[in-house]
């Protein structure tokens, strides 16, 4: 069976977002920059969104690379595939994505209101789950098989999953900022549900890449 | 001219202390794993205070050893030095260390109340400063000469000489753990006056060394 695990960005003090998240700034103020590292990437370049030959090879190219290797299945929050809150919107949304989402796999995407799936182009197709996150992580493992899944974000979907000792690995990418205020990863992750032991530690001259195994107590 | 550098070390969701800090729990509840990886090096065990041939040398030993090399003075808050708060109680508090404190060098303590200088054994004494930050900032540089200055501690004090913009290095060591509630080193920090850049990242299995260069906007 693959492993269950979520990667995602933090500021050195902590933060997944600056603070004053709006339509403007949906990373909040200056909460962009935590993935400054990221849009250097060759990987980066390579979305279709992006779609040029630029960005560089290196370690955190290589992280990003083996994270995605051998994913099966995404589970994401509501927030995170977007359409605002609520019931859906019409026209559909159809996620930032476009009409070739850089899944490739199901997702299943956790949310209060039901809708059909959502098939895209290039094998993703959107799962819309209301049964809660057990329920999504069980259709993510069917799904998934023996392959990996990712808890993609955001910050509040990745802590209900670390608090329920469902998350096996914790990748955090860490951006040498300070933010100061904003939406803390950890906060309200409880120390008494899981422990955390050192993986894997990637050095690259704009970010730090500390990879944890994540264990239920 | 060496420089000011501060090196401390924090849980992964960035506490430097656990919740309820007390006579029996002076790091808090849980806070005292932070500071596990430091108690197996050979360093530490070459301390008067324990004085053994055991501890490991490696990666986590190097960064203690390379930190320390150059130190031509401390400064530290008054917590840190101990004897309670307010005015010095009689008999003389001298400080946690006994007689032959680790320092070797002029250290320089920040305190509300005038004491007259503590001479100790091995090259340690500790000078009161009741003048404020900047006052035992330059008298520590007085004393350091070229060598180095080691605000060592605890996090208020060195949280003030960071957003003063007086450090030039801050070195994380982060362990592996959570601990949910307590005192945060980066709390109230401000990204307005201070910007990092990776210097340095030493991998152990047990801790993570994040050296940053600081520098004042």
């Amino acid at each position: 069976m693959g492993k269950v695990f979520a990667a995602i960005g933090v500021s050195v003090d902590g933060y997944v977002a600056g603070p004053n998240q709006s339509l403007e700034h949906p990373l909040g103020e200056g909460g962009e920059h935590i993935h400054d590292w990221m849009l250097k990437t060759k990987f980066w370049h390579e979305m279709p969104w992006v779609g040029d030959d630029g960005g560089e090879t290196g370690p955190s190219d290589t992280v990003l690379r083996e994270a995605s290797a051998n994913i099966g299945a995404y589970i994401m929050g509501r927030n995170m595939f977007g359409g605002g809150t609520g019931p859906w919107p019409e026209p559909a949304w159809n996620g930032w994505w476009g009409d070739n989402p850089p899944y490739h796999t199901p997702v299943f995407v956790l949310t209060h209101h039901a809708r059909e799936p959502l098939v895209m182009q290039g094998g993703t197709t959107f799962f819309f789950v209301s049964e809660g996150i057990e329920s999504a992580l069980k259709q993510a493992k069917d799904a998934a098989g023996d392959r990996d899944i990712r808890v993609a974000g955001g910050a509040a979907t990745v802590r209900q999953y670390l608090n329920a000792g469902a998350v096996d690995e914790l990748m955090l990418h860490v951006a040498p900022i300070l933010l100061g205020r904003g939406a803390r990863l950890l906060e309200g992750v409880d120390p008494g549900r899981i422990a955390l032991r050192i993986a894997e530690t990637v050095a690259a001259p704009d970010v730090t890449h500390l990879r944890y195994e994540v264990t239920k107590k």
